[in-house]
């Protein structure tokens, strides 16, 4: 097949692939177009199964066009969305969230959930799966422009974490601690979490982009308390969970048909673009998904 | 009932109830005694259930009598073991190592361990019990002494902490990286597993002795390998786990019994060397577990 490709996804995982050493994904090559996410439409086919004009989701983005085999095209499922909301909160983005909370995490109704990130793309979702699952939430973000967005979401609390020492603002916004922390971040986030932790917390794991480009160690005050209050740290990935992507769609299509989780995007045009949106990143330069438009 | 204690328990958990925070166990009240392991004989009753002569295992430890209900007092299994036995491998000591083992770190038979303060009390238990579930056991200790003792409890390989970079050593000592870590340290060691840690490693945090007397912030260049490898932390104390003391007395009672699992302690006479033996926890001054002998 070849697609044509309309919507790429930037993500801060990505950093990692450009450090040359072994992860969960490989490193990026030199001189090679850099993989992504990407939605697009199918232009000429030799498969039976795929015909032009079919909407599909593959992972060879960044790019213009892609010629692909039938066995790395999804066809977009039928839920009434609009493309590119399956590269946000009916893709990764929002299998990340979903995941996270409800496997890694193992939040349930009633939790007390922080949220690092929370005006960024998965952390976006987080607030709006835990208020749809009858959490309390409370979300940290820098500024009040995204704080305000954050409170627009349904959060129940918001740190403004440029605004003063995140460790005061949780013990403010959650007297009674936290059951549930939820972490994109790393950092002075993770540690105040640590310090408001109640018994039996669990945090999920899912990025620490603090550290991604400064490479420089994390300090923490507070992570004695992980014996005392019995807390489990948990890092994921999304696709620890592929075998319950049925459930996904089913909660989150449901989420997104009823309005209960809606897609904020931050979206840039042109894939000359794309350098920039991706370093717009680490400077908080997205609310919500960061979308490169073709 | 009245009992002459014979044997107090010396452990560094007692120095946390030295705060005045609140943490699992309540803080110690000044002008009152300490509590703490111990056990001893009971020398006067009026209770039908404990008659003069009996050896009974009680909380009521750093004192050379104690008066106490029923209630308050656990007579000795009959194990064939010394009485003192019922403060190390047959008491919270060995309950701490084997439940941290198989609940907190899920091990299982092939795994790969590596464990910090490996010639301390639970350290020494946690690496014999691993060997006799057939695991492969990285210890770590500090001197060459230490590290001789740790061989001849059939660690598989030991590391010198005092002899270099920990993350350096253990990466020789385990090329293919480690599947499970008992962690009674912090710090640095922990920073090392971060760094060796295989995919879906499982981490049990039992102590973090390098940082109860500083309070200092503990650094990490590693911790960002959680999510790439999935690595899962749980905090824990053994009575968490206490529903399964039937499960620990039947494993670790045969392995006493066979000589798989053994006790060596470190004793001290007379109840004023106590406070000079917990602080002696905290230079290394103990091999295996640290008793005070009445």
């Amino acid at each position: 097949m070849r697609v044509a490709n309309r919507w790429l996804s930037v993500d801060p995982y990505m950093r990692g692939r450009m450090n040359d050493v072994k992860s969960y994904v490989p490193p990026f090559q030199l001189d090679a177009p850099m993989d992504g996410g990407a939605v697009g439409d199918v232009v000429e086919s030799r498969d039976p199964n795929f015909a032009p004009g079919d909407q599909v989701f593959h992972m060879a983005g960044w790019r213009d066009e892609a010629v692909l085999p039938g066995s790395a095209l999804n066809k977009l499922p039928q839920l009434g969305a609009p493309p590119q909301a399956f590269l946000a909160n009916l893709g990764l983005t929002g299998a990340t969230a979903y995941f996270g909370l409800f496997e890694a995490a193992s939040a349930k109704e009633g939790d007390i959930v922080f949220v690092s990130a929370a005006a960024g793309a998965v952390g976006s979702a987080v607030v709006q799966i835990a208020k749809a699952r009858g959490m309390t939430v409370i979300g940290s973000a820098g500024g009040p422009d995204k704080c305000e967005f954050v409170r627009s979401l349904g959060a129940d609390a918001v740190i403004d974490y440029k605004a003063g020492p995140v460790v005061k603002a949780l013990a403010e916004a959650a007297p009674k601690g936290i059951d549930v922390y939820f972490d994109n971040v790393g950092g002075e986030h993770l540690d105040a979490a640590f310090a408001l932790a109640r018994q039996n917390a669990r945090f999920a794991i899912c990025g620490m982009i603090d550290a991604y480009n400064s490479g420089e160690p994390m300090a923490f005050r507070y992570i004695m308390r992980v014996i005392a209050m019995r807390i489990r740290l948990q890092g994921f990935i999304y696709t620890d969970y592929l075998p319950k992507m049925g459930d996904f769609y089913r909660d989150m299509g449901g989420w997104v048909a009823s309005g209960a989780v809606k897609d904020r995007d931050t979206i840039v045009d042109g894939l000359e673009q794309a350098p920039d949106a991706f370093l717009g990143l680490f400077r908080g330069a997205n609310t919500g998904k960061m979308l490169v438009r073709l």
